[in-house]
């Protein structure tokens, strides 16, 4: 193992190597790659320039071969139904072979060996500097510091530090469509009904985690300090930022897996929900502890101003990207619903994909955090811009960002693979391996058993033990963690997180994602959930994968849980937000108090007054639906008749609806739910109707 | 306009911008801007690199917002049927407005006033140097060399320099998918059957054309320095790289129109293949011009040696690019025949975009040109690979490529508007100008008209003369013109080059664009022609704009044309390709001879076979339908029983394609082509039936 470390300041090398080797990929496209080396073929030597694009070529061209041979991989697997290995497992198995040939299958020799001329300077490093050589000058940017042991080989080892990525490119090119699609497919119904616990863990449990791992790691340094394992510096913020780093969880295995079994739906909304939404948390807790770390200046001690100041950047900046993302989600959305732009799917198409990207640089250009900024996005635009868009845009929107997606994280994943053995600064310390492994399950377990059990005090439908049994063994670590650790690898302490959270990410996908099969059926999970069934309230008759169920026990309790603050979100958004961004909803003359008449006649789509009428016959059919369920239903509650219909009715014909709108405010939030449920499927039914519009002669 | 000339060294500009904008845009995504400055964030001042990368996003975000604009207007345009605007020269509008207001709007302060250190050497410029800053060593790298005048104001005019983007990056990340896009979705039937014509006006027609314009050209530049306009060095080869970089038409519009008007296959097909085919040799004309240069040392006079090295080179890049395209073509098509990988369409995508960008690394790596690489593989791709994908995958990947096209287009020609007023060195000559815009008519002129002539001695259906005419006008120049253009713009002769050029396009796009619909009315060129109808041989009951059809001469003539050629590339095609490497076709079992039985039947798909069986019934009836149609026609040929057919009939069952190989053989060729244009009806559905696979049980 400690062949594999060579103590050179890894920021460095990463810096260069993004210089070498800029690799464009949101949509993983373009070669970028030697353009630079390109322009000065006439300055530098040509011959040079052209050697390196050719093997900035070649490198790309390694990775896209990686991606080609991991599909037809996984296509043989999935032909044969192999659930043991996911294809970003497979990816990184592909990438670590790949890995072990650059490595040791190519002998590092070095073409340049000379050493680079030098010259020396009184000030500090600056960004440009000036060079006269005989009389012409010449424009030199800072690549970045070197060790001074390393002056003699600067050129060397080409091959490896080729390969190599700048950090910023996994932030900035390829988290950003993961993240998106993330968000843009997320299950509304089940999302929403789960929102609560989803929230909790998302905030507390990933605050709980990051400072039970940040704690116990501090242990564990201090444990190798003492025993003498480590010299280097390592503060307590260090071990803080570990645990942000390692907070993140991404289940892409287990909730493939789910997708393909149709494992419960509640239970992968709660997967999913949760890793969409701590991904956006790690990535702010981490930001907002390195805010606190130059505070301290040298002690490294608990300082309240700093701590409150690091609080504050975290509500500043989550906040911040919350808002950036969903005020372009609503823009879109108030563009695709005024224009009759679905007409024409491909400037649709194009519109939706630039205002979704226009929100990463708009966060990254007002200081907030672009790939947050994108998550909340993607969230905004499935639930009002997707309901504007035609069929086709539809299909397309999703099939683009799912292309996009799934490169993107295979490359991720590939690149993992690769890096194990092309990384150049790896430090291998077992006994902080050790105690990171111990601390995420701790963490993961403190995380999760306390607040399934406070939220179940809260949930009518309990979190069951099995449910988070699973919950528990979902915990993987996937593309975030390795992401944000990279981000950073110039210090001691931070190349031992970078190769522990790598080894994190093996281990979890590997073995946690391949166990999942088993797992299911172990703690008898549900699986053929037929997604249209389980809209079904009465979902008690579970198909477990070995008979008995055990979630008869509080089935019947009647709670109100936050559900008063889902009703209350509910109401405003069906009565006022969908109607104005969407085309759907009940017309806001009839929500909106009759004084802001000619704003809601404005702000009306004629769609909404035409679905009014339609739904008007269909109204009585529903409503008697309605209480069947509710009566078959144990609990009725009878209260929350707040909310929106009170103005409705007076404004012509618009009675349907505000009859609809106080019964959504009357009836148990199931019906809620059934309601939110069924306005989605009747959305899709409209996007087909779209692709015709009635008022194309307009 | 002299205030537009600043004479600062071009070179060093460009390249600069793009290490501060390295916008990676093959599908015009992510923001890769200032990754460097965030990596180097603890060496050079934080609040700086901070600063740069948010300037960046903003500069990112303008483009985008452009681009938005872009597409709400079109959408407006479009809606109200407004045609004499197209989107691409609304780009152009909006680019130019954003340009003036970036120029002239925003006091040109530098937030940085300092000179930067410098220190001497006293080797020659070399691609990396370290400084010594107090005995830590920082690494550089060469940006490129500035003129000794701008020294005090390297950081100046930040602004303007930072919407600057480095010229590969037109080359490398936007052409691509505009080229791909354009093979890829070649009309296959109008451009095989006009695929002589087509050829000759891309090869002959464009060394004409460039010619024709490097000769008038010099004659121009002789003129300008007879009259003192030109003090600077300006080559004969330099004239004719101008007269390359003009050859390359881009119709873009009036292709548009004609799609939208349904006008005539056959004259959209020529002048889209044209315009496809001369971009491609344009680009290496070019190259082949600047591998010319340097032989000819001080005295760039006519060198025989260098002639034929450049024409080698020429041959040479074409053929290798060409072969690289259409050998990753092949493969892509030989994997998804092999692989039952229709079953997972996001698979089937993701490898399909896969193998079609490293044509394009593979390429470059072995040093012949990605793009024209990229565009035999569109075609080969379109040709054989289509034919094996999943419907779905059908829709996904051209609508993919159809995105990526359209947003890598509009951004170009934005970028083109917004270039007139922020690109600082240009150098406008009025004489240059006039000189260059009569010579890109007469070049035209030499190229269409003689050409047509020439092809008319051959072609059964006549090139007529307002067909000829329209060709002329619809010498649009575009993308390709402006990134070939932009490439360098280092010396004063090329930055005179990249202006006149620029101007070029803006004038054809606007005047000619703008023009078509009036034009086609006015050479009483058909519009409205039914893509269905228009498949019957019998067209001479054209539908013209105003009654009057002048094609009744040379209608009746029987001449073989070149279509010995045709004949036999489509029966080597039809018989062995198409069965190799797609799922349809006649069974190799039947076409190849008996000694390669086994070979044959392994290669063979089963749905081959179950097609034969298939068509074996419907063999009667369409050989039926082509008795109609051969009898319906003037002219019937009998003789080329050549071909393929020979060894069908033994294997068993073979019977009906054997029959068809040797119809395919003995009738004329209009009938090759409707069987041609058949398979290609029949694929499509045979694709609708792919998504349910029958042997998914395997």
């Amino acid at each position: 193992m400690d062949a594999l470390r060579r103590g050179a300041p890894m920021r460095r090398m990463t810096v260069t190597a993004m210089r070498k080797m800029v690799v464009p990929v949101w949509v993983l496209v373009s070669a970028v790659s030697g353009l630079q080396e390109d322009g000065m073929e006439e300055l530098a030597t040509e011959k040079e320039a052209e050697e390196s694009h050719r093997q900035d070529s070649v490198n790309l061209l390694t990775f896209i071969l990686l991606l080609t041979l991991t599909i037809l991989t996984i296509w043989l697997f999935k032909h044969r139904r192999v659930r043991f290995l996911h294809e970003t497992g497979l990816a990184m198995i592909y990438g670590l072979l790949v890995g072990v040939i650059l490595r040791y299958g190519i002998p590092a020799t070095s073409y340049h060996n000379k050493t680079p001329p030098s010259c020396s300077l009184k000030e500090g490093p600056v960004s440009t500097v000036l060079l006269n050589v005989s009389g012409k000058f010449f424009e030199y940017t800072l690549k970045g510091e070197i060790n001074s042991r390393e002056i003699h080989n600067v050129e060397q080892n080409d091959m490896l530090r080729k390969v190599t990525f700048d950090p910023e490119v996994f932030f900035n090119i390829l988290l950003p469509p993961i993240i998106f699609h993330a968000g843009y497919s997320l299950k509304k119904r089940h999302f929403f009904r789960n929102l609560g616990s989803i929230i909790t863990y998302a905030f507390l449990g990933t605050a709980i985690s990051c400072f039970v791992i940040g704690n116990l790691m501090y242990g564990v340094v201090k444990l190798m300090q003492a025993v003498g394992q480590l010299t280097d510096k390592f503060y307590y913020t260090d071990c803080l930022f570990f645990g942000a780093i390692l907070s993140a969880t991404d289940p892409v295995t287990v909730l493939a897996i789910f997708n393909e079994l149709h494992a419960d739906g509640d239970l992968y909304a709660l997967l999913f929900g949760e890793s969409v939404m701590n991904d956006a948390v790690a990535i702010v807790l981490s930001s907002s502890i390195v805010a606190y770390q130059p505070s301290g200046a040298n002690t490294h001690m608990f300082d309240a101003a700093a701590f409150f100041k690091s609080v504050g950047v975290f509500l500043g900046i989550f906040s911040g990207s919350f808002l950036m993302g969903a005020a372009t989600g609503v823009v879109t959305a108030l563009v695709t619903k005024f224009t009759k732009l679905h007409c024409f799917p491909l400037l649709e198409t194009a519109l939706f994909f630039l205002m979704s990207w226009s929100t990463f640089l708009l966060a990254e250009a007002c200081g907030f955090t672009g790939v947050v900024a994108v998550l909340f996005c993607g969230i905004t635009q499935a639930h009002y811009t997707h309901n504007n868009l035609s069929a086709e845009s539809n299909t397309r929107t999703k099939q683009l960002f799912e292309v996009l997606h799934f490169l993107a994280e295979n490359f991720i994943f590939s690149y993992m693979g690769l890096a194990l053995f092309t990384f150049q600064n790896h430090v291998f310390s077992p006994i902080f391996i050790v105690g990171a492994f111990t601390s995420i399950f701790i963490g993961r377990a403190l995380n999760i058993y306390p607040l399934s059990f406070l939220l179940n005090l809260g949930r009518r439908h309990k979190i069951k033990g099995n449910f988070q049994h699973m919950m528990m063994f979902a915990g993987l670590r996937g593309a975030m963690a390795f992401a944000l650790a990279i981000r950073d690898t110039a210090t001691y302490a931070r190349q031992m997180m970078f190769t522990t959270t790598l080894l994190i990410v093996f281990f979890t996908v590997w073995v946690f994602g391949g166990g999942t099969t088993p797992m299911l059926s172990w703690l008898h999970i549900r699986v053929g959930v037929d997604p249209d069934q389980d809209q079904q309230p009465c979902a008690d008759s579970f198909q477990v994968l070995q008979g008995e169920g055990s979630q008869a026990e509080g089935q019947s309790k009647t709670k109100q849980e936050s559900a008063w603050l889902f009703r209350l979100w509910y109401t405003f958004d069906h009565n006022y937000l969908k109607p104005i961004l969407t085309h759907s909803g009940p017309p806001l003359t009839s929500t909106l108090p009759a004084c802001c008449g000619p704003l809601a006649r404005c702000l009306t789509s004629r769609q909404a007054y035409e679905d009014q009428l339609r739904d008007h016959d269909s109204e009585i059919l529903r409503n008697d639906a309605d209480l069947t369920f509710t009566f078959g239903d144990t609990s009725i509650t009878s209260n929350g008749a707040s909310g929106g219909g009170a103005a409705g009715g007076e404004v012509g014909g618009a009675s349907g609806w505000s009859a609809n709108g106080k019964r959504s405010g009357s009836t148990s939030e199931e019906a809620l739910e059934r309601e939110l449920d069924s306005r989605e499927q009747e959305l899709l039914s409209r996007g087909t109707r779209l692709v015709f519009p009635i008022e194309d002669h307009i």
